[in-house]
């Protein structure tokens, strides 16, 4: 059965998703709506989507799939634009980054979360954005995390399943604490980390010296912060608590090494790269 | 002019060094010196030397140009070894990453600092280590920085700056102090992150389950933490006070993260996203 879809917001990961659906020959139709017809032109001009409109109510009617992939920020208003039109046959899913708030804004916003509405999060993107940077093969071979409720119906949560493992995606389900806790430590942190790191160095007079001598290691690093500022705000705020659980204990650790440092405590130094470097070696390649 | 190289220390650098060398048909033998037989052994089967001896004093003799590629802790006890062997004719050079250390090791182990020693440093590297990782174009493209001192020999400078523009490297002079805090800021401040991150999440009771997420930006973010825990070591007690002067400007910056984070203060996370990526897209790409 060929679907209707809704996308709302086609960036990055809602236009790859448009454009791994119409791979796997899944689409009757692909609507986008966003708030910018500038984006949404470009998404149609590119072939992601087969029409848009930036009436929410229209967007969502006949849709047999509603994917929110708009920032987290956004989330509550759209579900409160589109609470009177949405069928409760259509199944609704999500690509935000902090599991928690996506539920608590769907809540908020369609006044109860539906069954049909199932969680869900793609590990994936790169530090670009917009629907420029979007490629069908963008969750080929990652991992997708699906936090349903309780009450989610289960067979939404097939569905939406399959259709992630057709765009090559390992899916895997979660309880939502846990996915907003391992993301905190794994994404969450390191972006910010980055953003402040570079923001650190350039706040520095000597910032065009101190950048112009930055090498490979240090462009790895710091690539992350090349992401969509709007986009990690909306995640800081969203994912609050996990963050500052991570953050606290990363600003002990950072301490412990400080002191390491200062005290010239090379034994301690050594033992702290060492277990870092097993750990990176036997976890990431 | 053919030269004789002695070479102390063939590991990623040093071997890189010495078969760029040897691709520029600058050699009239590469001699190997270092602690570890196994280490010199491969070295020579792999080409990277022409022979090695574990004695340093029988590394230097009629060498043309001496370059010190060991970690920042074995400098010193290197120098005071050589000391009484030394040609005043051989140039002396170095690979290490933190400038003032090594000008005082060589104080200390040489007596003096000898007018033909020239300190350099090639920003260059990668995450792996040791003689097999060593490749002959590692430094084309990259800049390599000397820090003269007042009586070093012009001629001296002159000539390293030739050995290591034949690797297609950009040479550049720089004060010691200079070098110092710029490196401290970007490369060695970003080290110390990302080993500090790694072994925060290692040291966490979920760490299978955190590191089975860990998307692309993660594996970027911290794949410098898989480089030499003795190497890095060595120079967070080398650097020291230009690292603990770094540390300290990051923590408050962090800090105020942290602050706008438990404030839900989305303007100023956005401000510091927004400069960090600015400053990121503009000198980065």
């Amino acid at each position: 059965m060929k679907l209707r879809i809704s996308i709302f917001g086609v960036g990055l990961i809602g236009g790859s998703w448009a454009l791994a659906m119409r791979h796997a020959g899944m689409t009757h139709e692909i609507i986008g709506c966003s708030r910018s017809e500038n984006h949404l032109a470009e998404a149609k001009k590119l072939g992601v989507i087969d029409r848009y409109t930036l009436d929410p109510a229209e967007a969502v009617r006949d849709a047999d799939v509603v994917i929110l992939a708009v920032p987290l920020g956004a989330m509550q208003s759209v579900c409160k634009q589109i609470q009177a039109h949405l069928s409760p046959q259509a199944i609704l899913t999500d690509v935000g980054s902090a599991k928690a708030s996506v539920i608590e804004a769907v809540r908020q916003g369609l006044g109860e979360i539906p069954p049909r509405f199932v969680p869900g999060h793609p590990i994936a993107g790169t530090e670009k954005s917009g629907v420029s940077a979007a490629f069908d093969s963008l969750f080929d071979g990652r991992r997708v995390i699906l936090t349903p409720l309780e009450h989610t119906d289960p067979s939404a949560v097939n569905r939406v399943r399959g259709l992630w493992e057709l765009t090559g995606a390992q899916v895997e389900l979660m309880a939502v604490e846990e996915h907003d806790q391992v993301l905190a430590a794994t994404s969450h942190l390191p972006h910010i980390l980055a953003f402040g790191l570079v923001d650190c160095l350039a706040g520095m007079r000597e910032q065009e010296e101190i950048f112009r001598y930055a090498a490979g290691g240090f462009k790895d690093f710091t690539r992350i912060a090349s992401s969509d500022p709007v986009m990690w705000r909306d995640i800081c705020l969203a994912n609050r608590e996990a963050i500052l659980k991570i953050m606290a204990l990363y600003q002990k650790d950072l301490q412990q090494l400080t002191t390491a440092i200062e005290q010239g405590n090379g034994d301690e130094l050594l033992g702290i790269f060492q277990r870092a470097k097993a750990a990176r070696d036997r976890f990431c390649l």
